[in-house]
């Protein structure tokens, strides 16, 4: 299997306005974006990709030649992968509230000229939907082929069938759930808190400890207790067990590093944004509380999988999907994969994972063209 | 059934030495407790009580007849319970290190006159062991019909009964493991990363903010997420998920609500302390690893409970012990309970779970009074 390639990301400038659901306006915003492979002439080939808590538009490939570390989705998204870009035209594109070259919380708010920062306004799912049909309408994209994405992609994947189904085929759900449990927005606010706490952020700058820490708490909640003692174990990184001194187990200098590394990449404020929407979403509220009601019009096919040690969005949650997707009458294709490496598998290579998902991809992109 | 009613804390004071795993020596201690029940004539049926990460000496009863909120372990300690005072004298000790008038971070360093604060030297749960030991000694208990305790409580049980066999009839571990998992290392790592990154705590005041991050990601990690959703679901405290406006869930509020508490009186780095002993407990590693060997020459007997929604300290970590007790041969009474509480469970009302800790317990006192 071979990469993408080298890839440069493009941005849509959308010079209208945009009502959020929040009941703020903003006066026009911008989407960096990223395509892999060709729009076929129909323009029915289209897959968009939508990103998770920290993720953006890099989904595959590298920005050059010597770039070591390729788009975040390189495992599931090339020549020959689960979605083949021989096959489909992806457009993966970072969310409105993003950090890296969306209109977000770091850009330039025009009425002040100043960084928007925590004035930010508050975005969800749904408005994220409502900017990605934009950019599709600018594309020329009519119809996707699929709206696909992991954890918070998936909720926005889930939206598309509910808010948009004629402009969206199928979507694949992956490692998500139709809203968050008690304790993943207990984790949601430890981790604000973490941020806000942090003196950095009262005095206006990016609080890399607060910043750090949340992310060291996200990372040990997206693994599983198995996959990290296969990973780290009780190894020590320095020091002596014996006799106490500066004694530091490997999972601990791992953690800080990738807080630290994290710290210095992301942006406070799109984190509590992205936070708030992954707590805020909630499609079965607007259809008194039922997710078969908030399912029944949607005309789009599903593909839903889960990982058999994600403990922060459960198989159990993806079954409440498919279960209510089932009493709805609508197709739907499910698979729980096993897997030890908890949240974070829906990323990896794992064999099963991607064999079936290019299936149903492949099954899809056959039937989008020759309906076209 | 009935409380011990109103109790008064005594303190053990130590006046000679004792050296610590860590090399530093203490010039002597002071020990806080409470005891409830009546030593018999005997002294065979004490039992003593070991606390966990946020415990303290005060595990039953009540300060005067007002008080609300009786000690940590009332549901299993009293007339008739499952730790019968009618028949056990129990002590029940503030660790070595601890914040609540045992010798620690808050108390006074004899040697500076001022209070150790960070400087308080690394103990460990052999140290626990080697301390309590003297208060033994000191009430004269030459064998404890029982050394019981949940979590990190359970872990000082473990630890009796390798050290000191001779001195303790049966042990408890509850809710515990052999040693903590990277996983549980992590999220201890976060904990302390919280309070030392408090500028607070850096200026050498108890860091407020920090804590009760701490407090609020254990105790997120105490329930289970079935226990959460029982309790809080998405309920909101405030504001409407419609407009968006100060949306706050009852989770939210409530996790706060407990970090604030917790914060106002409990001291940083006694936590640390706490924490530190926690991922440093591992009694296999002085025999090559194993944990079968370790056990090889205890002569206590041993019950060993777990539950079902633990996932900090989780059923197939209690399992790994009970294995490793009947590989090594010796006598084990074990009981998996079905709880949607989490590690919480071990101090909470659960009929399955009091009545045959009881029952064990009531055996024991048959025994350990016949035999004396």
């Amino acid at each position: 299997m071979t990469s993408v390639g080298v890839v440069t990301p493009q941005t849509f400038v959308h010079a209208d306005a945009l009502m959020l659901q929040c009941g703020e306006r903003l006066d026009g915003f911008e989407l960096v974006y990223e395509t892999y492979g060709q729009l076929n002439s129909a323009a029915s080939n289209a897959v968009l990709v939508c990103h998770a808590l920290s993720g953006n538009h890099h989904a595959a490939g590298v920005y050059n030649e010597e770039d070591a570390r390729p788009g975040w989705w390189d495992a599931c998204i090339g020549p020959g992968k689960a979605v083949d870009t021989d096959k489909f035209f992806v457009v993966s594109v970072n969310n409105l509230g993003g950090c890296h070259g969306s209109s977000g919380p770091p850009s330039i708010n025009p009425a002040t000229n100043q960084a928007w920062g925590p004035s930010f306004p508050t975005v969800t799912v749904q408005d994220w939907v409502a900017s990605q049909l934009l950019l599709a309408d600018y594309l020329g994209i009519h119809r996707f082929a699929a709206v696909i994405g992991g954890s918070l992609g998936g909720m926005q994947a889930l939206q598309w069938a509910i808010d948009h189904s004629h402009r969206v085929h199928s979507v694949a759900v992956i490692a998500s759930a139709a809203r968050l449990s008690a304790q993943n927005i207990a984790f949601n606010e430890i981790a604000r808190q973490a941020i806000t706490n942090d003196p950095a952020y009262a005095a206006g700058n990016n609080p890399e400890h607060g910043l750090a820490l949340a992310r060291m708490l996200g990372h040990v909640t997206y693994l599983s207790a198995d996959g990290m003692k296969t990973k780290f174990g009780r190894e020590l990184k320095s020091g002596d067990l014996t006799g106490l001194q500066d004694v530091e187990f490997q999972v601990e200098s791992y953690l800080r590093h990738q807080g630290q590394r994290f710290s210095q990449t992301f942006d406070a404020n799109t984190y509590l944004l992205m936070t708030y929407a992954l707590d805020y979403f909630d499609p079965a509220k607007d259809y008194n509380d039922s997710l078969v009601d908030a399912l029944a019009a949607t005309t789009s096919k599903f593909f839903v999988a889960s990982f058999s040690s994600d403990w922060r969005f459960a198989p159990s949650r993806s079954q409440e999907l498919v279960d209510a997707l089932v009493q709805a009458g609508k197709p739907v294709a499910c698979a729980h994969i096993e897997s030890e490496h908890g949240h974070d598998s829906f990323l990896l290579p794992i064999e099963r994972y991607l064999r079936t998902f290019g299936a149903y991809m492949n099954h899809l992109h056959t039937e989008v063209t020759n309906a076209s």
